[in-house]
């Protein structure tokens, strides 16, 4: 059998992507699947269920990864891994996560029903809660998973209306007996939508990322002096909003002034008391730094950081700023990334050398063994929106593509 | 009976307001009386208890005003009246309006204790929803009654809940059977904490306003685009959040760039999605500009509209802007003022020739008769907070004030 010309049903895997988007559908085309809720328990019931129909062994750990494992000719061996996650933002896309378990999916699907048999088991994976929007951080299941993250401390962590993590997955019946910890895997590959605009712009579509840029998230706390707007001088005010809207304007800056390879964003903003005409005493408001480079990153922040000193000072508005999270950049494997963009040439698509800006499960994998990611083009570079959209011919080649790598990889003695 | 030597009660001034102040109490020390709440209605049940102790023909018009009359000697000329409110802001302080209608309750108690019998009658009034923190704009009771706004479109308002206006009012049983309308009044006086550090900087005790500042209330709206904040490049963002930050410093500097004279504050911001990892696509913040000069204003924000369009243009965020509330400065009525100018030097207590930056329901009654306002400290500044203090001594020099001027205009034939 011609291995080299296998390739995925295309219709199948928009049937398939297209059942998942019923499951959270929102009004305007996207998909509210938080993670552990309803919509996420029922997209993982109809998940297992395609995966029983695939005669695979299926594991539930006690963190909620969900496995399905095609046996190899050689058991002995390390598997080949691949997977993504199911959970989405609130009101995000229906390709963000899901394309990466349904083109793993498809792949399986299309070598089981040509009834090939690799040398190595392939292991399907679907990641608890990579969002991170329902419960912080983010990919908390591969984080534990890769021996990352502590267990109990992700149990404990809560949503916005105190609901524990453990409790939630018991809840939804996604609480596995099987202890969630890694074992040796031969390659783990993530394939997942750009959520960028650079495949589009350079007209590519086929994205094979060197790895993820690193991750710094802070959150600054600012205090001001709250008082009736009319009769208050505006000397001697200590208007916090004001002395935020300046550091936000500072961190807008940032990236130009530490000459590019860098992106910072203010997202989220909190104002109290938030009434017309009292003087903002209280603000609260996120700062996310990311870049190929964390000594970039760490250099950017104490420069930040020494302005909203200055600012908070000049304005008398106390400061107290925490750190977050930080993720140092992923550099993933060079052979497999090779492999990648190989295949990608002899498919017949164009590709693209790039970088991640985005966090994936694939970063905590990669710390743990041979790691790669395929990418595939979003429309107008949006993402983490209802209007998340890609064609159905890329996701088609990006599935292609990962069927490719997942079978060169499978039958590597 | 030598009235001019005739003073309150401080012990029984201080003891109404300490009993005012347990209703709706916050824990911090302050008070949340919002109007036509449960609250509120406590508090009006407790003041309609002490009119009818003081013998006061009692009227509740449609609109929930409380009005006390205390007949004259010659009840065909036209009355004196004074008030203020018994409605607070949401976690407010013990002595915004309240301090105005036990001042006046002071008065009148002390003209009955010792049997004076003036020319005028006096009416003693509450005003509803003078904060317009629970139904917006404020000063709805004496904007109907003076017959500036109509009734039925303020019936129509709601709160955050949806709650309608009329329907609170009927439900807490102040929707009155008398029409809400005013009649001749041949002076108002309303006794109000100054919200502002002007007269403790000064050292003052007692504040006569010539007027009322002019306001104007802004809403601003803008729009970007959503994206996931790794992948998405600096360059060609639409950071909505960014534009607003731009346009609240440009507001905080108008004051200075138009040479004082004016003060100007964003004190509510919205931003959407609000997710610390997406680009922020949506935001909605207020802005409130006063002077007492109003062509002053209409000049800043005709600067201020230009350089939002210019930011938002620069930007890529769309801009919408609505012209909220604007309600023109409110000259009092001279003889009033240095009335009370001269009242306070004969009892003793320094005064202040000022201007008020907070709007009042004297605003309104300034346009249909002759009007003037008395004010003591806020220690600090502070008001609209639940620290808002006044020292006990200044409350009563200031119903001493008003005591002297209510008896003054009252025996004017």
């Amino acid at each position: 059998m011609d291995l080299k010309g296998l390739r995925i049903n295309s219709k199948r895997l928009r049937n398939s992507l297209e059942e998942m988007a019923t499951i959270g559908a929102t009004p305007n085309g996207g998909v509210q699947r938080l993670a552990l809720s309803d919509e996420d328990k029922k997209a993982r019931d109809l998940f297992v269920k395609w995966l029983k129909e695939l005669d695979m062994g299926i594991t539930i750990d006690d963190m909620g990864n969900i496995f399905g494992n095609r046996p190899g000719r050689n058991d002995s061996l390390s598997p080949v891994m691949s997977g993504s996650h199911i959970d989405s933002q609130p009101k995000g896309g229906r390709f963000d996560g899901i394309l990466g378990v349904m083109g793993t999916l498809e792949a399986l699907r299309t070598l089981h029903e040509n009834k090939v048999v690799t040398e190595r088991p392939i292991i399907i994976a679907d990641w608890t809660n990579e969002e991170g929007s329902r419960f912080a951080p983010a990919m908390l299941g591969s984080g534990v998973w890769s021996g990352t993250l502590d267990r109990d401390w992700v149990y404990d962590r809560t949503d916005n209306n105190d609901k524990r993590f453990e409790d939630e997955l018991t809840r939804i019946g996604y609480k596995g007996s099987e202890p969630s910890g890694k074992w040796p895997v031969h390659a783990y590959y993530e394939y997942h939508i750009e959520q960028g605009p650079v495949l589009e712009k350079e007209g590519k579509i086929i994205g094979a990322p060197k790895g993820i840029l690193c991750l710094h998230w802070y959150d600054v706390y600012l205090e001001g002096e709250a008082n009736q707007v009319g009769p208050t001088p505006m000397e001697g005010r200590h208007d916090a909003l004001c002395a935020a809207a300046e550091m936000i304007l500072k961190m807008n800056e940032l990236p130009q002034r530490m000459g590019g390879d860098l992106v910072a964003t203010v997202g989220e903003i909190q104002n109290y008391p938030n009434s017309r005409n009292i003087i903002p005493d209280k603000v609260h408001f996120t700062v996310d730094i990311r870049s190929w480079d964390d000594s970039h990153v760490l250099k950017a922040w104490e420069l930040l950081r020494r302005d909203f000193d200055e600012i908070a000072g000049r304005r008398g508005c106390p400061i107290r700023i925490e750190e977050t999270w930080q993720v140092r950049h992923a550099s993933f494997d060079e052979r497999l990334v090779k492999g990648i963009l190989g295949i990608a040439k002899e498919t017949g698509y164009s590709s693209l050398y790039m970088v991640s800006g985005a966090g994936h499960d694939a970063s905590y994998m990669n710390r743990i063994c041979p790691t790669a990611m395929i990418f595939v083009p979003s429309i107008g570079g949006r993402s983490h929106v209802e209007v998340e959209n890609t064609r159905w011919e890329d996701c088609e080649a990006g599935a292609n593509v990962l069927l490719q790598a997942i079978l060169q990889s499978a039958n590597e003695k």
